[in-house]
């Protein structure tokens, strides 16, 4: 009897939070909001309504001009918040696989369009892996963290009357052979600190990626938050040349000193889900 | 000082998922229907509300000819997702108790129509216990499994877009003697395996009952999907005749070898829930 | 490099309920009603949608006469039910700061009119210390209990069948000196016995106070329900005089025997909460 | 110019409830559900959400033995309010077409299973229309009637609290050659005074059919409510054999005088919706 | 044949708002707040939600000393938006009549505790007439006005921003003998203008009543905002000396001239609905 | 008696829909985009609630290259579904002015930047009228035509199944001295039929503006849907060269021989709302 189920073991509570960048081919754009929402959005909450306390989308605001160093994604962040970790072994069956038509990777630039379209890919291969480890597709940025930011800069009293905000939310992976211990150093000790100083920046926040989760490459989530694009130029662009290169720099010879895509990742914007799915949605579902 | 309070002790974070069978008696049928979502829904959702994630009724799919052998429930499947085991000790208090005169109980059948009114029930009693002990009446399926199905035999990467399923969901009790592994060995070296190996099936499911949680005396849950009843038909009433009896059969001489009602009970489902509770109802609620 | 993260520490499970008294100068109660809807509940729920399972507002019924000496509060019960602690470590940073102008503090009479200004207060230091300590002003009663109350004394079977009741909520500090288990040894051997032996008493719950979790000054919730306000005065003004005062009593001379506002606050509330914003609110919320 | 427009001319304001009965292929019931959910609801409500106040499906209850000479329908009533008239020339384009694949109308049982597949029906025709003008399929029953009922004969003063209603409602086509006048003449002179008369029967209500919007072959909605299908049974079975045939009956020798599925059709119903779309969908939409 | 049902006439759109004005025996508030949310709210929406709007309750603020004069109602606005006039012919079927006991009309103090209990009345008898013809029982203040409110003497450019406002509504009745224009020309021609003079005074609006829709005896309603309470006694205690009394004033000797109760019922209210109900609630709904 | 009050007038019932375009300057995307739904929409709901059946925000889809002549507008299609006209002079008091801050009018480019903002506006006043008259700055698109189009030129049969489709909305004004019919005679009798003729093409809808609602200067609105950008490209920039210029043209010497901005503007849109508010917000409201 092959399929012997062994003792139940308990899943643990560790609730955590889920950001991932998309990006979009423009030509497709309206192609991958429709398909989203009348397929991909009722399958997810079919099967993880259960155990995911907020489901949201958060359109990416205008693109600053200079940002392309910063490996900026022009199409969404995908949030959720969950109640366990979903790649838990207890979550190995999904009732329902969703849909992933290899059409809606290529919209979202995680396939190259000349890729081989009879070839099968479920949504976790889509998504949980690198499809490009052997090539030159950056890597999909799917992070954890906890559901609670671990450090913050600056801002702590910040409150919504202090004004709406322009976000600067950004994923770093250190280059290879540089230790997360090492990358931090540098990022919290040198990059935190002086964009702190800045007077343009309002709210500093950050936590450590639980790379353990989905083997995420990258290794820290970043927002910085200022009141306007002008004031993101002001200081990513021009102060950020007081920030002292690390000693481990290969890419560039300017902030941030990381190769764009690949090692760093980045979404703008602003205080507000453009759609917060769990609170809105009570359209078609099904049994798990 | 009789209400001695003990030390608090916390609470363990257990997601499960709980199958309830219900039968009608069609006379009946509008006042069920009536009085759960006018009493039993408000009532039972400002109770559970803070820790059940999912509150769905699923109503029966018309019944093939064929299956009474399978035990057949004709009414509902509610199902709930919990957070904790409501068994736990921490919620023995319920502060106000769900109406449940013994009206209904008949309307479902879970009482004979002669039984005492007069006589009081708690909704727990009427539910978690066998009231029919020591009589004929069979007992009410209520079963716990954890939140994820624990084994699939076929279909894991069934979509959506692969067409809508009937589902056939039973639970079995192995009789008094079998051990649960030596029902198992049967159901999950012979049974599913067989099942898996007829093409009209698109999908199977199953997971062991937490028969800890409340003393349910049924041992697992099954659920097999297909296209179309007739699938259904040709597969369990046809080609079920491939399926070896196990050496502890006493019932019957076809498949399923076990007792209707008492050691089988069944339910026809489609993929869509009938009643989200949760997600639909925001009506009148009280306090805990 | 000041700002190091340590390891990362799972947070505890612990779903409990937090009970909130507040009071109103009714000169501005239209004020603090819209404040709270427009702007305080939104921030809530941005903050702690994705860990608290239920958030409302239940509004004081009007007050019976003859209750001054329980303390009552005039305004409304803010309850929420927690899946962890909010107090934890884990939850230290909030990512945008709850609106909290001292006029509000003062609308609900928490500081005096007089206070200055100027000063500056974050919502934490408003609601979960004592602003007075070294004053005259009485605690704010924000009390966790567990999700589910711990002890009942009367009425396990009551059904909302049985009638809409009127519910007496209140929290009592014992006097300094005075141990918990001292105190709990009169409440729950002599008081509430008592008020179980009277047919005007339908429901009697109570739970010990997490005092651990927000150093709150009250060591007991207690519930006692009655059909009418004139049942709550021939209990709790006529019938009480058979309570036997406590040892420690220094307090008046009459039941509750406790300093009023400062070791006993009341509610008077019906079974409805008047605002259940998780299940009806789905307006703005802010990203975390 | 072909396409010229002409004047502007105001709609009426007219508010109207349609009513249509579906039957259903129970081989196809969970095809038929899924399908009406995913794909039809959202289409509905994305084209007349505007102008419609309220979408309903109510699910056939169980149908009672020997009710086949009443044209029962065995799936469900479909029920709009509309504000305007939708057949009015001003709503002559749909901005989207609804899918209606000539699958989903042989499941209904609308359509032969031996149709040409290959043919192309819009909406339209295949629900307004008499698509079996020729042929020995009975007509679609889809009744405009004005949004309140137009007369009652019996229980004017039924409240809920008077229990729960089995629902029986019917519409009649009078045979070819009799007047809307002769009919009703039999119908509100004879059938429904002695309905009233029957102490079993609780509620009589009924409108005449606004035959005019979609040329509708049926002239009368008919509602009596009893308290159980028993009840159903005793009046429409037995008793009715005191109702006096009408001078024009040409079919069968007892009630209802008049040809199964042609000439009236039947459902059986409950208080409650089972889908109330408005109140309830907040899924996925298109622009009109 | 008696029930001889005429021509088909079509409903006047007619968009109208209907101000109920509703007291409550303290002593039973907690009674008359349940009864409301579990019976009476589900019946009202199930009967008119096609053809209302907007359907809300606003609870009675604290009301200020000194405000009996102005013939106070203590409970709540009922709130009504209306497409159709509701008294229209065409409307006179109501498919479920709402339950009213008599005890209800005790709790709002509609009829005197002493009722015979085993009279019967209609919902529309209890509120739609003057159950106190005869009697000294003030009338119910119900009033249909049009949709938008018709006259505006102060305020046009007020803005949200402006403040959260404490609201005076009002309806007056003018004496017996004293027409509708003469009772206008001291209202709107000396009243609302004085007012307007006040400092205090942030906003006047004024709307007919349209008696003929349910024969009010009320001819005009006023609403007239603050800042606080304090404001409102400011001016309708003290400035409201300087307004001249009518030539016709019977009653008192000082503002408002009129009977308390019988001429003028007031409430107090804040800018926000305590329940906007057919934005709230889906729970259990009946068919109409 | 200044204020004297005429015969209340019934409103006409007349559905329409509007449609307006707003531009936004990026540096403030965010800012309007927190603004619109933390102030604007409740703001909104609370006026026009009861006679809006529809309220959505569009976002524009990123903007094809080559698309500068067609006066494209960069934010969003703000679309009501109306009831009643908004501008009927029943309407005329609006019970809480909306908030319109002249920052707000600056964000979405309707005043220049160095506008006086000591001067104050009212939104009616900013939106409705043209506060451009005098100058060089483009009407702001607001368009009212009825609820339904009026004309179809191509794709009568388009169903969603068909594909998500890539929308161009636009409004045309002729230029001055071209009458409507004029105008119509070209843009219906050459453009459109030329459109409808290109294979890029799938979908073409047109209504004329109901110019006497707010003195719109835009004539008529026309939709023609493809499947991609580059297919809008394909028509709109290569082979609208085949499209005749009119006899009046003066604008440019190739398609649309309009003046951008002035007398064309556009809007690229995907099928779904980005936001369907009545649907979806549940939050804060005020008494009207």
């Amino acid at each position: 009897m092959e399929n012997r189920i062994t003792e139940r073991v308990k899943i643990d509570f560790d609730p955590m939070r889920s950001l991932m960048y998309l990006n979009v081919n423009n030509e497709y754009y309206h192609k991958l909001d429709c398909w989203l929402h009348r397929v991909h959005v009722p399958e997810s909450i079919s099967q993880f309504g259960p155990y995911v306390t907020r489901y949201a989308f958060y359109k990416s605001l205008p693109i600053p001009e200079g940002s392309e160093r910063f490996g900026v994604c022009n199409y969404q962040l995908t949030e959720h918040h969950w109640l366990v970790n979903p790649f838990s072994p207890q979550l190995k069956i999904k009732t329902v696989q969703e849909t992933m038509p290899l059409e809606v990777l290529k919209w979202e630039g995680l396939i190259p369009d000349e890729f081989d379209p009879e070839a099968s890919f479920s949504a976790d291969e889509a998504r949980g892996k690198e499809l490009a480890d052997a090539s030159e597709v950056p890597p999909l940025a799917w992070n954890f963290v906890p559901m609670w930011w671990e450090e913050e800069f600056k801002g702590e009293k910040r409150c919504a009357d202090d004004g709406d905000n322009f976000r600067w939310q950004f994923v770093v992976k250190y280059p290879d052979g540089v230790s997360k211990e090492e990358g931090d150093k540098w990022m919290l000790g040198e990059v935190l600190p002086k964009f702190a100083q800045m007077e343009e920046s309002v709210r500093i926040l950050t936590s450590a990626v639980m790379q353990d989760v989905n083997a995420s490459p990258f290794a820290r989530v970043v927002e910085i938050w200022f009141d306007l694009p002008r004031d993101w130029k002001t200081t990513a662009l021009k102060k950020s040349s007081t920030i002292q290169a690390p000693s481990w720099a290969s890419e560039g010879n300017c902030f941030p000193y990381l190769r764009p895509a690949f090692e760093i990742q980045s979404m703008f914007l602003s205080d507000m889900p453009t759609f917060d799915h769990l609170g809105q949605y009570t359209g078609h579902i099904t049994m798990r």
